[in-house]
């Protein structure tokens, strides 16, 4: 028996079909936008009152973006949309034979329900690296990380001792996809042309970044050819890229890898995988692997009839080019929240679903300053065009035209003046730091 | 016997004598820009890496500036001057005996100190008041205040109690001077531009923000006009504005005012004084009204050859015009700072002391879009030109250009689209709300 919700959503009934959305990333912003003018009462659930746009994360945490120009607020998104609410609040449990879900804000009811809660970090069982590791993925843990990076370095000014100060210049970038690649290349830019002004004290060349990756090419999800470059544009900048190499254990500070070898350092960021966070109430046959929810053809969870799953929450099956879903990226989540919100009108007006069809647009990911690689179909190119290629796309993809222009103009203030942005810890000090000391405690 | 200090600042020693700066605000900034080039080293303690704008931290808790803009680091801010060193850290105690300071990261020797820590809030006493009301010292202030008052919004909108929604909805501003009456222009900026469209479901009328001020008038160091003026403004907006008027109490919900009146609110913003913060270890009568260090005509600490106090931390005896004090304002800090840097220079070198000129640049406040009141000596001017003088000397104040650059494009987006900011909450729900509950426990 659920705990009792005692609180109210206070939701008016408009006496339409209610469409609840669970979740504003990518997909779910998509349902919103194709359920404008539809005869259905739209509402989001989000633990945020806005969107994050999660694949400039990494630039907050390197000080490259401020937080506000990669986050918009929901309710300034949809302020013209009719019939449509939002709360913020947490969707706790969903209890599909009563079409209810239980909220930290109270019950509600709905005719249709789209799941798009996206995902959390992975770190594969391993709970000790769980503990002290650093992530990413929304604005709080990007400005924590931003704060852990620039304190290290305030921290290495106060000791003497080589291996203390190896601990806190030397950073670990585990999981060699997009974010990590991305990562290594935006803190050895740190490394290279912010850090030496402000820290002369401090001998710069003692800053290593690594990046571990275990499977024998970075960006596994691209060609081999834009794999190769990226290796090659990081062996260029410095970083200490492993190959073929796992994390095993990390206690704060030393890293044991599966090699053998043994790093030392206070910051490990982990960027080696993701899985699906679903909400708990649905029969357990339909999680399947990583955590996802398994959806049929139409993107309908595995056995329900008015419940949608999308993006990285959901692992479609029935896709021969995907056996094992598509990839958890912004744009099959944008297909199939446009193709959710199509298929829920077909559903209210009693037309037929349509079947998802997945458009490959391709993918990139940048490394530094005129260098990115991007694989689009047989189309590749690597380096300055590529570059630019990914400022646009990544430009037009942000959320609202105010978040679009102070991005251009913090990356052009970037490019032409070699600074980044403020540097800023944040709030007083979280972790002491006591020179005294090798390992943490 | 005060505690060991054990761990290291680790500031080389340069052979030079060595000036020790504690807090970058305006008059710290202005103390190491006039020591540049000076045979002295510089050492900057501050608990923060970067300077605060604090004149506009009231719009980054109305969402109309986003707090990356009005903040600066100091290691970029004088990244290009030499000798100057810069550490993270609280100073707790000095000991002027031993030319000697103790930081939260070790001890360390001076030449000559400056304090320049500023002041900090006031509460006068009223410790139930001050475990309740938000305020604005610095960032994380304003950023806890703005997703306060953007929290009680949402949280409104679960009830349908008059009074919890009230409570909600309601905001009661302590303190009649520039903070308290630009939090109350921008508040109801807010209330008219933005919040109706957030929240449709609200009836904004129910949206009521008060102004306590407890002496006969508003901006009490401006001129009788400005006042007038400002009053006026607010009368038009629909501010409810209580002259003559203290806070008695306040629990979180109910607060008491001492005409007998009783206000119910969640959000109390206390901006009704401030008092110097000064450190431990001086002659206990070197502690003046306000809390605040006494300093002679050079701005030497009074008994103290080698130790400075500038700015709101520091009160100056022998100002005819001000027996009470110079004005807690950035322009006396920053004059102070100047003086400061020249009398070091001058003390270094063997050269008389130059006594503090204070030259009163006049003030202002500003109430609203087109609204503001300007004091220049006999010229006195308000609204629309006076609107204008506002951002533009707030404009050239602000620090850094890329800041100045980001602060106007703000202010034209938001002008020219009667839109603000990015109205985030950013993190979780710190404060629960349950709307069964009339007071918050």
């Amino acid at each position: 028996m659920p705990k009792l919700i005692t609180t109210r959503t206070r939701i008016a009934d408009l006496g339409k079909p209610r469409v609840i959305v669970i979740g504003g990333g990518f997909g779910g912003l998509e349902v919103i936008k194709g359920m404008n003018g539809a005869k259905a009462q739209v509402v989001l659930f989000d633990k945020y009152n806005h969107h994050t746009f999660q694949p400039l994360l990494y630039q907050v945490a390197t000080s490259g973006l401020e937080t506000n120009t990669i986050v918009a607020p929901f309710r300034k998104l949809f302020s013209r949309q009719n019939d449509f609410y939002f709360r913020l609040g947490e969707v706790k449990n969903i209890r599909p034979e009563e079409n209810f879900i239980e909220t930290s804000i109270g019950g509600v009811k709905y005719d249709y329900l789209v799941i798009a809660t996206g995902a959390v970090t992975n770190f594969y069982g391993l709970t000790e690296v769980e503990k002290h590791a650093a992530y990413m993925k929304n604005i709080v843990d990007a400005t924590k990380l931003r704060n852990k990076i620039i304190r290290q370095l305030e921290y290495a000014l106060l000791t003497e001792e080589e291996e203390v100060m190896n601990s806190l210049m030397d950073f670990v970038i585990v999981g060699g996809g997009p974010t990590g690649v991305e990562l290594a290349g935006a803190l050895t830019e740190l490394k290279k042309n912010v850090f030496p002004k402000d820290y002369k004290e401090l001998d710069m060349r003692e800053m290593d970044i690594h990046l571990v990756e275990a499977s024998p090419r970075l960006l596994n999800g691209m060609s081999e050819q834009a794999s190769q470059k990226a290796l090659d544009f990081l062996n260029e900048m410095g970083v200490k890229v492993h190959l073929n190499t796992a994390v095993k254990s990390y206690d704060g500070y030393e890293v044991n890898l599966s090699s053998g070898e043994k790093l030392i350092s206070r910051t490990l960021i982990w960027a080696a995988g993701i899985k699906g966070n679903p909400i708990s109430g649905f029969k357990p046959d339909v999680i399947t692997r990583g955590n996802r929810l398994l959806v049929d053809e139409f993107s309908r969870v595995k056995g329900y009839d008015n419940i949608f799953a999308i993006g990285d929450v959901a692992l479609m099956e029935g896709d021969e080019k995907f056996p094992k879903g598509h990839p958890q990226m912004a744009p099959p989540a944008q297909q199939q929240g446009r193709l959710v919100a199509k298929n829920i009108r077909n559903l209210i007006s009693g037309s037929p679903l349509k079947p998802f069809r997945y458009f490959d647009k391709g993918s990139m990911a940048t490394v530094g300053r005129n260098k990115a690689v991007v694989d689009m179909g047989k189309i590749r190119f690597q380096g300055f065009f590529a570059w630019y290629v990914w400022m646009f796309v990544h430009l037009m993809a942000i959320v609202g035209w105010k978040n679009r222009v102070f991005t251009f103009f913090s990356w052009m203030w970037s490019y032409l003046t070699y600074d980044r942005s403020n540097r800023l810890i944040i709030g007083r000090n979280e972790e002491k730091f006591s020179p005294e000391e090798t390992k943490p405690h």
